[in-house]
């Protein structure tokens, strides 16, 4: 197979981290090669590098950036999907970034009306759930959340082999007349198709506890769930370590801590890779800033099994133009 | 001052914990008088009742059944605070409904656009956050948001003293220019109002970390919001307890959940009493449905204060139309 391509300048590790992450994958047998500024990077002995002298930093606007920098390591690397040179690309980079060049360079995946970001949300000692859009359109349209419905579906299929997905649409109640007008417009839409495995609304609370495993949004409120998530969770965690390090607590604190650990790891961004770009004309991962050296290994081999599991094809086949 | 009227059919522990909620107000000195179905009730001797012989239930419609239930407990309870015998109303029940007979029954307090419902989102050690609206109106106007801004902000001042209460809006970026239409327009208005001190946008790991004292949003996103934290702390909690109660945990398992109780003692909706409907012409409190006795006595005396510190008259002079 192609390689995949990796943007060795993006995210808050970057270039370490990646380089690290990518050695792995390069041990594991996936084929992996970078792009990026060569002066800007070592140890990278035996793998290929690709040279994009521009970098496209966490707070740049997106389109501005894609637009302006071509010579960036992310605009390249998708233009190497594009051009067939690479079978994926990975990028832990500005992420609207990485969106708008996927989408500018790959185009969109034929039928498809925008493209969605999808992110996997660990559930220790249950199937993760997917959420999208989780940021890639933050004004959509009900047509649009009904194609995201059909391809969180089939993604949850090809990536975790889950058979006939429940899709859930995020709204403020249960019953189908409660929501904003967009999520009404959905919600008859999703009713109607049959070719999905549609549960009907679902609600914050459920995003993470429920009986459902792709979670439809457009993309602000799926972009403010993931982000209240994250933030709930390290809000909770703060204060728990805060007091089990107390004096007070000095007796059981740390080995409560560690047994509480395995909480942690499991609910950890890294172990999934990335996020996932679907509807553009190519594979693309979107792994989180702050990705590490088992993120980055972790989201090229998910880049690999999307390849050799014909993501894209199956994305096709699930969309239908309303 | 006049009684504040609590609906005694309200929420999923009526009416018992009601009474039991609002006999240790009265012993605290509140002034409170019920609402609801005599014959239904028990145990409120020297409690004054007054009869309302319809429930409204937590899964109605709340427009219909505010409509057709004429002489149901909430309805009743709004139309005593429209009549002036009541300073105040409480309820723990369909929260829809709660809101919709206050508007139908008190209307909007002048100059006041749409009401919006301001959730008090406690946060140990810290002053707590006003996230608004949480649910009154899935589809807003920028300058009905303008206005939630303008009431939470009058609203932290009144209720928790915040002196100029840093204000955030609810977007996908801390850019001015990252967000929905929605959320674009609004920013605008809201940088131009002097009379705020607005610090712009927040995300949603913001919302319980940052240093923000008012979130403002629409309904829909407030609400999801709310309802992602409340399942995010749940299902962490869940989490947690499963482990520290498992057997391998069992020599510090039970001493860490003690150390860790405060924690979810502070987190408890019951010490906040319940949200606030802001923008009727009338005190208005909308328990949540789990409240217990002591949300119940809570929201008597939260009530009472803003009766006594005037709340109408602050939320009056605060908003601006556009």
């Amino acid at each position: 197979m192609q390689p995949i391509v990796v943007d060795v300048m993006g995210g808050d590790n970057a270039p370490s981290a990646i380089i690290e992450g990518v050695r792995a994958a390069i041990d594991l047998g996936i084929p992996v090669e970078l792009v990026g500024d060569p002066a800007k990077i070592e140890n990278v002995d035996g793998i290929t590098v690709h040279a994009a002298l521009e970098v496209i930093g966490m707070a740049d606007e997106p389109g501005r950036a894609v637009r302006t920098m071509k010579d960036s390591s992310i605009v390249r690397a998708a233009e190497r999907v594009r051009d067939g040179h690479a079978g994926a690309m990975v990028s832990a980079g500005n992420t609207g970034a990485v969106a708008a060049a996927a989408l500018l360079r790959m185009k969109r995946l034929k039928g498809v009306n925008r493209p969605a970001i999808a992110t996997t949300l660990p559930v220790p000692g249950r199937a993760p759930k997917i959420l999208l859009d989780s940021g890639a359109m933050a004004d959509c349209q009900p047509e649009w959340l009904h194609q995201f419905a059909q391809m969180g579906s089939a993604f949850a299929q090809v990536r975790y082999e889950v058979k006939e997905p429940r899709v859930g649409l995020v709204s403020i109640g249960e019953e189908r007349e409660k929501g904003n007008q967009l999520v009404k417009a959905t919600h008859q839409l999703l009713a109607d198709d049959s070719s999905l495995n549609f549960i009907g609304n679902v609600e914050g609370n459920d995003v993470l506890s429920g009986d459902v495993d792709v979670v439809v949004a457009d993309g602000f409120t799926g972009n403010v769930i993931l982000k209240t998530i994250e933030g709930t969770i390290k809000f909770l965690v703060d204060q728990i370590v805060t007091v089990l390090t107390a004096e007070e607590a000095v007796a059981v604190g740390a080995q409560a801590l560690n047994h509480l650990a395995p909480i942690a790891a499991e609910l950890n961004a890294d172990a999934v890779g990335g996020a996932m770009l679907l509807g553009v004309n190519g594979v693309a991962i979107i792994s989180h800033g702050s990705a590490g050296p088992t993120a980055v290994t972790n989201a090229c081999q998910v880049a690999k099994d999307m390849v050799e599991r014909d993501l894209l094809g199956e994305l096709s086949a699930a969309v239908s133009s309303d």
